[in-house]
């Protein structure tokens, strides 16, 4: 793990990364000593580890709970290089789109793809960060919705040190096998009316997970409208719970 | 209105009263002077205005939030008389129920009966109670689930005084063209698990409702086994639209 860059901004500690070929950002309170709960986010489609709504939502864990938070980005994404596979897929994708065929099943067998790689990745930089002393090995959370959720579904239920998970606007179709593995509490975001995620498989991914506490929350909108006092209850929830 | 009891305890000021043949119950912060946001509250089938949830719950809004809150026995149910009419047709239902029609239909008829009752006798308590000194006219809340969700839904229709409300527990038959004459934010309550209320009718009475703001909290479990957790969310919902 190599840190390429250092600042520190109302409160917030930040340090960039990489950790192979991994880009990376370590978000932590300023003059943070010892273990504190971790939280990784995972950013959405087109998005980057560093894209407004995830450094927002990153400085309120940081200043308002203590908590450290974790981002990294997707291959194909932010500071990586484009992954020629990845693109090919997605220009067929547009292609049988185009010719009339449904998104929804495109997207999951997609982002099942990418988790082959990811899963791995994430555990890894896990590893890593929570070697360091101003983060230890304190419980862990998961964030991650759209994409985040596509790729955080696996993740979640692949990775038994992830003790809570904020999930959603995905769909079944992606990834309910592994969402019945999963058993932590989980508190999971709906948009009534998402143009992008069907809302039948929205309630279905919601009922394929295992968990005894799983609470959906859904709300008037589309895919990209998710109210702002959404993010207050993500804050409570892990607080909460981790 | 008369008042023919008054109690203090805990920081909370207890008055019961009737109003005409109407028994009720007014909660408010002790040694209370002045307006403040009140509380309407609906309590549930076979229970009364001081059932425990009822009571705890007006607690927590009287000593978190400084609110007042009213509740009254629904017809037939606490301190008020059977009534033949709908005895005879509970009777009729399970009847009915027995020799294998669905439930959720007459569970909906029988609401919207006793409803054409309660609507006006609860805005004449609304009236009545907000000459108080200590209530007084400010922003007034409904909360209200199963029973309280099937004659809440018409009241908070027909009550522009009513400016959120938090209901659930219950499904589309009794009340969808209700439903859509509501404006006003609403948090609404699903169990996942309902055995009174197919989980279908309930996400139909959800997207009945007219409310530019309104968010569905569904949690894993029956009718009867809402998570306390709600309840902190309830308030925190009350107070920032009250």
């Amino acid at each position: 793990m190599r840190f390429t860059s250092e600042t520190s901004s109302g409160g917030v500690f930040e340090q960039l990364f990489t950790l192979g070929q991994i880009p990376g950002v370590l978000w932590t309170p300023a003059s943070a000593a010892g273990a504190r709960p971790l939280i990784l986010m995972g950013h959405g489609g087109g998005q980057h580890k560093k894209a407004p709504d995830m450094t927002a939502r990153a400085g309120r864990f940081v200043t308002e709970c203590g908590f450290a938070v974790a981002a990294v980005d997707v291959p194909g994404h932010g500071d990586r290089p484009v992954v020629a596979e990845y693109d090919r897929i997605a220009t067929e994708n547009q292609a049988r789109v185009a010719a009339g065929e449904e998104l929804a099943p495109l997207v999951a067998g997609f982002q099942a793809l990418v988790a082959r790689q990811t899963v791995p990745e994430w555990q890894a930089v896990l590893d890593a960060v929570q070697e360091l002393g101003h983060v230890g090995a304190g419980p862990v959370g998961y964030w991650g919705v759209s994409l985040g959720c596509g790729l955080g579904v696996p993740f979640v239920a692949a990775e038994p040190r992830v003790r809570a998970a904020v999930l959603g606007l995905g769909g079944a179709l992606a990834s309910a096998g592994a969402a019945a593995r999963i058993t932590v509490p989980v508190e999971f975001l709906v948009q009534w009316d998402d143009e992008r995620v069907p809302r039948a498989q929205s309630l279905a991914l919601f009922d394929a997970l295992a968990s005894a506490e799983k609470t959906l929350h859904a709300n008037p909108g589309k895919h990209g409208e998710v109210p702002a006092f959404e993010a207050d209850s993500t804050l409570r929830f892990f607080a909460r719970h981790l």
